[in-house]
């Protein structure tokens, strides 16, 4: 479940409270963690609040269920030295379980998000937006896309233990090939909700024998309802997609 | 000039300062402002040290002449609404002048870094680190490659007004054909310093008639020295590069 908490989105009453923030956050966890096995906020939501957004960050993390996997949707990526600090930021400081990588900047960029033991790179492959078109879907010469040469590239760098595939559910035509590329890798399935994806799809496409997807829903989710019921009807939602795909995994 | 400051190489001395990051910072901004015509610091020095971090570094913004321009290297992008995001944080809550934006997922990701007024965005291009061959290099089929594609591209999404791009000093063989391509547009080019590339050799294929050219240096200048009297040295390294620019400049 994707953690895009905004303030211009979450229920009026909850802007009284310290950390509207965090007590959002709270309620959707408690509300949801029985149907959820990840919980992935984005960074923007959290840094466009300055210092204060960044301790509600903090404070997320440490509320949630030991048990439950943590991505932390920031899409950094820099030179060596660099991408190294971000990756001590968000593994060593913030103790997430994974992070997004964009590849643009090649092996150096990725590699010292591989160096932290038990951590996950997830790099983006092909993402769920609109833009995706425009260069990831460029063909090279050997008549390869260049979100496939990511695939190739970064297979050499890192394991399918270390590393998964950003693939967005609106490219579901495209899963099954990704998923003969890389048969090994979880693909984070971002694009299912509110960016129209179809679970059915993803999961006939992409599923393999360890199931092999972790498939996001954010705003579908948490902003389901807009009063004071929002915990219990992202619940509902919650349990509806679990359901969904509960369906979809007795098939494996 | 790169504010790249790290605790771990700044002068002992300054770490018994309330806010050694912006101590050492503000040394080396009244040391050195007459000699550079732009900040950046690189956000992830700032991210590593957590809502701390990005006090330091609104202090450090806060403090620079008003007369400086100021580049957040952040390497952000993301799908349209989270973009618009990180975009309201960089240039709205820290005000800064412009921010490094990563092209991989294309348009709706950039775009909304352009709908602010009077503010810039750098698309990474040609980067200065060795992983740039990885796929910045990709030759489509075409012809072109893979970093073409985005001058391409991005010349249809935004005016030279608007948008810079970063090409590495490290490629001064190619910044002659990519001046071809973007004659208008200013470069921001890393890489010269700590990276190796060779200030010469970049003015001579990048200047334009506006000069077109954002050189920047960090590690070689702000770490010249690790004594304290690093913000004089500093000094120096800065004022040797300027004059060495201004002998290029002259040629215009």
């Amino acid at each position: 479940m994707g953690l895009d908490t905004d303030l211009d989105k979450i229920p009026k009453h909850l802007l009284k409270t310290d950390d509207p923030v965090f007590e959002f956050n709270k309620q959707i966890i408690d509300a949801t963690h029985e149907y959820c096995v990840s919980y992935k906020p984005n960074i923007a939501f959290y840094e466009a609040l300055g210092p204060k957004g960044w301790e509600s960050l903090q404070k997320t993390l440490d509320y949630l269920p030991t048990d439950c996997f943590t991505i932390a949707d920031a899409k950094r990526g820099d030179i060596g030295n660099t991408s190294a600090l971000y990756a001590k930021a968000f593994f060593e400081r913030m103790n997430f379980d994974s992070i997004t990588v964009a590849p643009y900047m090649g092996e150096d960029s990725v590699k010292p998000f591989l160096e932290f033991s038990g951590k996950w790179v997830i790099l983006l492959v092909h993402t769920s937006n609109s833009g995706s078109r425009d260069f990831q879907l460029l063909e090279s010469n050997d008549g390869h896309f260049l979100f496939q040469h990511v695939i190739f590239a970064s297979q050499q760098w890192a394991t399918p233990d270390q590393m998964m595939y950003v693939v967005g559910a609106t490219h579901a035509e495209k899963i099954g090939a990704i998923r003969a590329l890389a048969p090994e890798h979880f693909f984070l399935v971002p694009g299912v909700g509110a960016q129209g994806g179809d679970l059915g799809a993803v999961s006939k496409a992409g599923l393999n024998s360890q199931c092999g997807l972790l498939v996001n829903s954010s705003r579908a989710i948490i902003y389901a309802s807009s009063k004071e019921d929002f915990a219990e009807v992202a619940r509902r939602e919650a349990m509806k997609t679990q359901k969904e795909m509960e369906v979809y995994l007795q098939h494996l």
